[in-house]
């Protein structure tokens, strides 16, 4: 079995070097020495000491794992990536809850992880206020947030772990209006989250840089009781027959997340429109299905497998060593072009129809 | 909060009818009385009483779950009923693992399961060979398996429920037939599970009945290291590619699951064909995303919260009684008609490609 050590040789650097790596503290680190460590990790399929872990933590090896619902395939390989970094790097297995981003549930878990010895957990909820997470944190859970923002200024017992969410919407955006799009929507449900906040700032700013601001909409589509998976994608399509009947119909559109954007093409198709001949469409996710769709659908890629390993690691060594202050580590989106984006129709064109 | 006996009273049957119909001994039952009953429990929001059950048993209310890939949306979807039915109803949390389909990730999962004082636990595996789960049941675990048949005339110490993968693959292929295509094929990863030959099996009989059995063709693919995701649709668009360039290509294909089909459909259009036009695709499982696919995708239902239903109740009820006998639990398909079929081309538009 490797040790640190071993890793340390095999990539040139300290041992200290190395323990950045595994919990995150890169952002300073050349990207080059970065790959080194990761790929002598990977190599020497290097473990850290689980046991001498738990003696020092005294912790049941039991993460916590709230996601809103499991039946979203985002949701799912974010836990699967979490699951198997858990287990084959540190011994952990995961108790999982499904919450729906339902603050009660959120809270029944919580206490149940304490009923249950469980000092760390990873929370996917992203809903807009994280009181009951911080107080939670009082009570001795070890936390990490994944897709949220630290609050500027206001001091967090809670890592945070998180995309650049405008950034996703302004690339998604940029792209629409590079082509020519001057009739532009973001399709968003109405429940708001700080991520989903952040992606229709990033949607604005696109649009005032690139000049269409005047004819830019957010759409919000209904509150619904959202379980992030069917009743997400029934949304889109929804909305997508909504805007295909608008005076002013929108000739690019981008989605929330992946799922959402699913159900926009298809809505778009059921009202005899062609992505991307009448409207282009661009997802925020980058869901191995995405690249399934007809056409392949364009999206922002989310760096999952690099975010999943700094979330493990951060908690692993946070419930080694309390006094590790929490911290913000924010990755950044990359625009995947596949083929649900062209240019907008010519409005001689649109005129006709 | 409602007792098994307010249940009983709307529903105007007895305790024990209530009883059977959570632990799912209706196979005797009429269809209108288990209606009757299920109807009861939702509009009472019903939960068996848990503390009781844990004073009986004294076990950690957690459950294991067995899972190949959480990513996989068809698991994910499967895991999400069982945590919301096992939390709701029993007041347990569940213990999640992805072991990819692999012998020894499997025994491993059963040893911290152990560790953590777990006896109950959901298999998703599908393994041919069960002998390490019989092994764990000996060890006490109480098990309770899903998609794979019990061996008949062996006494097993698992409850086996399972859809009927044979009627699976045969709804689905006789689908074609009645359309008329005389040249099929059903695609499939190599690696053999207990579904999967099932599945071959109700193919190969269809395609006897339907009088196509000379041209049809089963199609196995690498002996992929299969997560269930990703990598399966990837299979299935390269099988697609492998397939339009055959001498002579099947006009109708049926692919082991949805994923898989998925990859169909985009190799099709890969290779210039069109869905349903040149060559006619049927899935199963019938995941939500089928229906957002273009063409929307037809596929074979699964019933997967019926199913996930029984999993949890056989499982709670044999923690608080180990003398309950275990059984098999078989649930039917149904196919789901969408747009990705239709009449093979004419003959000659086929010669002139």
């Amino acid at each position: 079995m490797s040790s640190i050590h071993d890793v340390a040789n095999r990539a040139g650097v300290s041992t200290s070097t190395v323990s950045n790596v595994l919990n995150g503290r890169n952002d300073r680190m050349k990207s080059e020495t970065l790959a080194r460590v990761e790929a002598a990790i990977r190599e020497l399929k290097y473990r850290p000491n689980t046991s001498a872990r738990q003696l020092k933590t005294g912790h049941t090896p039991l993460l916590g794992v709230l996601v809103p619902s499991m039946a979203n395939p985002m949701y799912g390989f974010i836990a699967r990536e979490i699951e198997t970094l858990a287990q084959e790097r540190h011994g952990f297995r995961i108790m999982i809850g499904n919450t729906y981003r339902d603050r009660d549930k959120e809270a029944r878990f919580f206490d149940d992880l304490m009923a249950h010895g469980v000092r760390g957990v990873i929370i996917i909820s992203s809903l807009i206020d994280e009181q009951h997470f911080e107080r939670a944190g009082e009570r001795g859970l070890v936390m990490v947030s994944y897709d949220r923002r630290a609050t500027p200024g206001v001091a967090s017992v809670i890592d945070h772990v998180s995309v650049d969410s405008f950034e996703s919407a302004r690339l998604a955006t940029e792209h629409l209006i590079a082509q020519g799009h001057k009739h532009i929507a973001y399709v968003t449900p109405s429940g708001r989250t700080m991520s989903r906040n952040e992606k229709i700032n990033g949607f604005l700013h696109a649009a005032r840089v690139g000049g269409v601001e005047a004819t830019a909409q957010v759409v919000e589509g209904l509150p619904v009781d959202e379980y992030g998976d069917s009743m997400m994608s029934e949304l889109g399509r929804m909305q997508a027959g909504l805007l295909a009947k608008a005076k002013q119909r929108p000739t690019g559109v981008v989605g929330v997340n992946d799922i959402l954007a699913f159900g926009l093409m298809a809505g778009f198709r059921d009202a005899g429109l062609s992505v991307p001949r009448d409207v282009s469409v661009v997802g925020i996710d980058n869901v191995f299905l995405s690249g399934l769709m007809n056409p392949a659908m364009t999206s922002v890629r989310v760096p999952v497998p690099e975010m999943a390993q700094v979330m493990v690691e951060r908690v692993m060594s946070r419930l080694v060593d309390a006094d590790i202050p929490t911290g913000e580590f924010m990755f950044q989106p990359t625009l995947v072009m596949r083929d649900s984006v062209a240019p907008p129709p010519r409005p001689s064109r649109r005129g006709s129809r």
